[in-house]
């Protein structure tokens, strides 16, 4: 979001509301989450903690009509001697405390390099996971089980084969599937990963599927080794919920030999005040990609769950933007997606992206597989030059979602 | 907050503001995060789902001006055969998707006895710790380090004995503390340990140290091992930042043999706004305690980091209430504390508390000794009822912490 030239101090901004004086809140913050005091210590003390204290880089007040509480962005340096090299240790410092005084929210976080460093980022990114599929001149596909709780293995290979002969590049679990007694995840891992061995057979396409990774956090790192080695070709993380953490040591284990899934469950707890909690595009764009995420989900600005367009392009742009550092990661706008949208969420997020459904896949008239080829269908003409109207002329299927849920 | 009489479900209350029908809402919410579909179901499949089925349980529309947007109190209850023990996987099932759909807060969720027992609770609890340090008449004393960053471990272990020579119960690291190179943790809890040793030699009164616990979550539990058999007296975590059930591991673990301390760092990103995100009482009352926090930090009505008293007083109920699961935690209001406050966090709180300070102990005019007496001595006077005048014509170091700071 700006560019960070401090090189020796992880830079914050904050969007504060009230009547502060704000060069002084800024000292504040820059000296109390720091050292602590600064000017009554002595001054033998002072250069003992001079590498440790925060300062103040800018104070912006933004423009306001009188009549609104003043707001104002300020960005805060913390020197990067003060944390450990992950999230836990740098949110403490930078938003532990200072969450809860008052109307401020965390807007951005800029690490430098050598602290960038430290975080796994995407161990496949974009090019990794175009390279597995085979796919490189058009926006992938991935499909989520319409259902996965209390379904019989049997059943759910039913759909995954629906689902895959849909000829999708990806499918996942939904994300709330923690008890799978029925279908544990080794036996998902064994059906789903020969089925799509056999369509790689058939198609030359590999088809990926993202497992739904769950249990005590303790063992997490060690479950995905195990999903890792029994031969799952993709995981899927509710990332907030288990911790910044969980994925940062996921991603950077090396036994773990497939890409992640990022699934944004539970951050809109933090993302939509104005007033409070953490900005949309660091928490999805820059937290995740940072922590190691290959693929990003994040609420489209189309369906019903919405994001507002500009968030869900910054996220989306922080997750592809070229960095010396880290891969980049896979941005995949979800909820309400159908076919009739493709060509707008082409031309809003560029085709180096996923598109992703789950009713706009399950929910066609002619079923799942009718579902899935609609949507590639319209996919491969947008990016061949068509529009809508003459896709739909070439396809049945596509024809028949227009019919259902329109176009964009 | 409520009582929950439903016995295999978790029941969520929700605030939730917007034009919506609001049965039709809760009853979306109830299918959509649980089964998925339901009216369009083959009558064998909705006998297969019916256990897996979510339910509303109550839909209250809250009295509002017509010019206001209309809010509603929605309660559903998810089926616990959906869900893992732990509370990612609550998160996840009742707030993962929702948190993004519109303005809705989760207020609270109450979780069946058969699901209470799968969770630690405190080791200690308030019982354990009175045990612990032999005081059972009065709220415990605990001093925070004005500083930790940055510091060697002889300054560090001078302004320890500080703290402990003002007759304090429990002495804390600061929250933001993690790179400890001039300190380690081990090193710390070997010196305070020992002149903690030799305190209860001299007085009889043993003090609790609380060592923060940082690093990757993937060590956590094996460094709280490591401190609690190298003799450490009491651990601190910021247990949001690394996630709820990293603090439920480390209680849950038989070799952990130390009360932990939970710090609401980073909670403020979540209760503040009325729209959005998590109550202050669940999040900081609830799920700390279920998790296994002995000890519970929470901004206290008064200083400048505040909370409204209301809520302050929620959570400190729900950390007490008697529980037939398990034991209760300690409050623990913070934040701008000082001797003046004393009888009023008392009349506010009761005795069965923690009083916390760090500013209003190294802040007071003679010093960090003296500013422990101060605190020691409104506290013990306060129990046996005398005023706050009373206790400062007894006490010179109050006299000087009243001069100072005031009194409410
Ligand atoms: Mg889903
Ligand atoms: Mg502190």
């Amino acid at each position: 979001m700006f560019v960070n030239t401090e090189k020796d101090y992880v830079v914050a901004t904050y969007l504060v509301h009230g009547h502060y004086n704000f060069y002084k809140k800024a000292q504040e913050i820059a000296v109390g989450l720091t050292v602590g005091t600064w000017t009554d210590l002595p001054q033998v003390r002072k250069e003992q903690m001079i590498p440790h204290l925060g300062k103040v880089i800018e104070v912006k007040s933004l423009n306001n009509k009188s009549d609104e509480i003043p707001k104002a962005l300020l960005k805060i340096g913390y020197p990067i001697v003060n944390m450990n090299p992950d999230i836990p240790s740098i949110l403490t410092t930078v938003f532990g405390k200072l969450s809860m005084d008052g109307q401020i929210k965390l807007m951005d976080l800029q690490l430098p390099d050598s602290l960038l460093t430290e975080f796994p980022g995407p161990r496949f990114g974009i090019d990794g996971i175009r390279r597995m599929i085979g796919v490189h001149n058009r926006p992938l596909l991935m499909s989520i089980f319409k259902q996965c709780i209390g379904l019989p293995l049997h059943e759910l290979e039913k759909e995954y084969h629906n689902q895959v002969d849909g000829q999708v590049d990806l499918v996942k679990d939904d994300e709330i599937f923690f008890r799978d007694d029925y279908a544990p995840a080794l036996k998902r891992i064994a059906a789903f990963e020969k089925y799509n061995q056999q369509q790689q057979e058939n198609t030359g396409k590999r088809v990926l599927y993202g497992v739904n990774l769950t249990g005590p956090v303790t063992q997490l790192v060690e479950k995905a080794k195990q999903f890792s080695k029994a031969g799952a070709s993709c995981l899927l993380l509710n990332v907030v919920p288990y911790g910044f953490d969980v994925l940062h040591r996921i991603a950077a284990d090396p036994d773990v030999n497939v890409p992640i899934i990022a699934h944004p469950a539970f951050t809109g707890s933090f993302y939509p005040s104005p007033y409070y909690g953490l900005s949309a595009p660091l928490l999805i764009g820059k937290l995740m990609r940072l922590s190691g995420a290959d693929i990003v989900l994040f609420p489209s600005p189309y369906g019903s769950v919405a994001m507002p367009k500009e968030e869900a392009l910054n996220i989306a742009n922080l997750l592809q933007s070229p960095n010396s550092i880290h891969r980049s990661a896979f941005p995949t706008p979800s909820a309400g997606i159908h076919p009739g949208l493709v060509p707008t969420i082409i031309r809003d997020f560029g085709d180096n992206i996923i598109i992703n459904a789950g009713g706009g896949i399950h929910g066609h008239p002619q079923g799942t597989t009718a579902g899935g080829k609609a949507f590639m269908d319209v996919i491969q003409a947008t990016i061949s030059g068509q529009t809508l109207a003459q896709a739909a002329d070439n396809s049945a299927e596509l024809r028949s979602a227009i019919d259902k849920w329109g176009a964009l």
